[in-house]
């Protein structure tokens, strides 16, 4: 059996562990640095964060079993380049990360992808996108991101950004349309500043989540135009991609039981065609494990990517 | 050299011919028979316009040289069944096309993909985006579809029909707008009759386009909203799928020579991403052969799909 070296690159912290072949994260090999607010200015911190996580996974005893090294981080990234530049973190702007993780860890193989790649990668491994062969996963929590799986593989695109279901627009941008992207329209913070512009008065998605549960109108109402929103982006996507399966994660899908429900019902309402209505929408099968396995995947199942 | 035979299924004709493993029609093995009103109602006319022209390409001296048979067709399609169902020919719903031509052939390989995907299987093959890995290729006229290459290969989708970019919502369809798709915003017909909305008097695309050259207001903002609605749609395409090329032919697209550089600047201003705002739109390198080059790629060039 060989080990993967996955890592894990948001806007506040990195992770690294050791994942194996079937996709189990080996015990005790989980390390975690935040980036956060310092790394943003500063990118000689993000640098040591990297080689703090990675030195802590070389300190375990299975490492001589590492063969290659995966990588899922928060875009846009060049994939051919190997460089990221990641929104929440300025100063890593063209950030060489394959080559700071070569220097960390002396792998000579690096993959890098987008983090909803990744994602998707690991519903497509062991999640419930496991044998489909055109799907599209997805998160719904600060923003909205994910990754496609087309003719049973991985989209990568010209540069390893596909999948930014997030910034697809909705609305008539020529009407001057101050929300027009999914999400805008659809993330957990801009759903929360939507309802407090209708009078509602909480201030965090677990509060949305509540006054849903107890039937308060507007934060029904908020959750229905989260879900139209992404209903329309994955129409889209299913119109243009001819897709069988939509996988939806992040924490703000729990806002609301049938939240999955509400998205197929707008998927249906805005598919011209009969293939695109007939997505199935259902909860992702893995939970925040799902990045670092993508980012394994990266590594072992080289036949999906 | 082997030969494939080729056919392409639209909504008022079909058309078959022999094409090399160069993409060269060959000389007087090109055969047409209308479809047409009276195929919509009688599925029996629409099987012997394909025995027609069929029978046209086996009388050919060089029919022993055909390996195989691939089919454009209008969609929506259902590759695995082998059946289209297009828009334009109801009583055609549900054809076993791939049956149908098996038969009229003599053939046992016979592939099936939709029209878009063909054009823009011959657009890789030997046009614009001839060596491009991420590019979309679509055509404007009484409708918009196209065809997708991702990753160096031709999206078929879960049924055969990814590449339905007129299909794409581009407004807010909750605010119950009239014309919410690509298509409904921007095809000839579309655009004719909504300059025609605001006053406008002629009649066709091509009094259309000659108002464009004189500089008439309405006939200006006319080919400006097609262009805007195309590049909403282009920018959702590359935001999902990473792009580097957009192609685009079809007669509307000779409405203004600038057509293309509008597209270019509507798709800027629609992407969020860098990645995505840089898509290069180009027009198509061939021109009414494509569906048929497309479908003997099917046969020639199985690398591709």
């Amino acid at each position: 059996m060989t080990l993967a070296l996955a890592l894990d690159l948001g806007g506040t912290k990195v992770e690294a562990a050791l994942v194996d072949d079937a996709g189990t994260i080996v015990a005790g090999s989980r390390h975690r640095a935040p980036t956060g607010a310092a790394a943003a200015s500063d990118v000689s911190l993000l640098r040591s964060a990297i080689d703090t996580v990675v030195d802590g996974c070389r300190s375990h005893d299975r490492w001589a079993e590492v063969t290659a090294a995966g990588i899922g981080a928060a875009g846009p990234i060049d994939m051919t380049a190997g460089t990221i530049s990641p929104i929440n973190l300025p100063a890593a702007r063209g950030f060489a990360i394959v080559e700071a993780v070569r220097a960390a860890s002396g792998l000579s193989s690096v993959a890098l992808r987008l983090d909803g790649t990744c994602i998707a990668l690991a519903e497509a491994w062991l999640g419930a996108a496991r044998g489909v062969r055109n799907a599209i996963v997805f998160v719904v929590s600060t923003g909205v991101g994910g990754g496609i799986v087309s003719d049973g593989r991985i989209v990568a695109g010209s540069s390893g950004n596909a999948g930014h279901l997030g910034q697809l627009v909705v609305a008539d941008i020529t009407d001057g349309a101050a929300a027009s992207t999914v999400e805008q329209r659809a993330s957990g913070p801009h759903i929360v500043a939507w309802a407090r512009a209708q009078g509602w008065s909480g201030t965090t998605g677990e509060e949305l989540a509540a006054a849903y549960r107890s039937g308060e109108d507007v934060a029904v109402a908020a959750v229905e135009r989260s879900a139209q929103a992404i209903g329309v982006g994955l129409a889209n996507a299913a119109t243009l991609l001819d897709l069988d399966l939509a996988v939806v994660g992040g924490g703000f899908s729990f806002v609301a039981d049938d939240y999955p429900e509400r998205i197929a019902a707008a998927v249906r309402a805005a598919s011209v065609n009969a293939y695109a209505a007939r997505l199935r929408v259902v909860r992702a099968g893995l939970g925040g494990d799902a990045p670092l396995i993508g980012a394994a995947a990266l590594v072992h199942r080289t036949d999906l990517v």
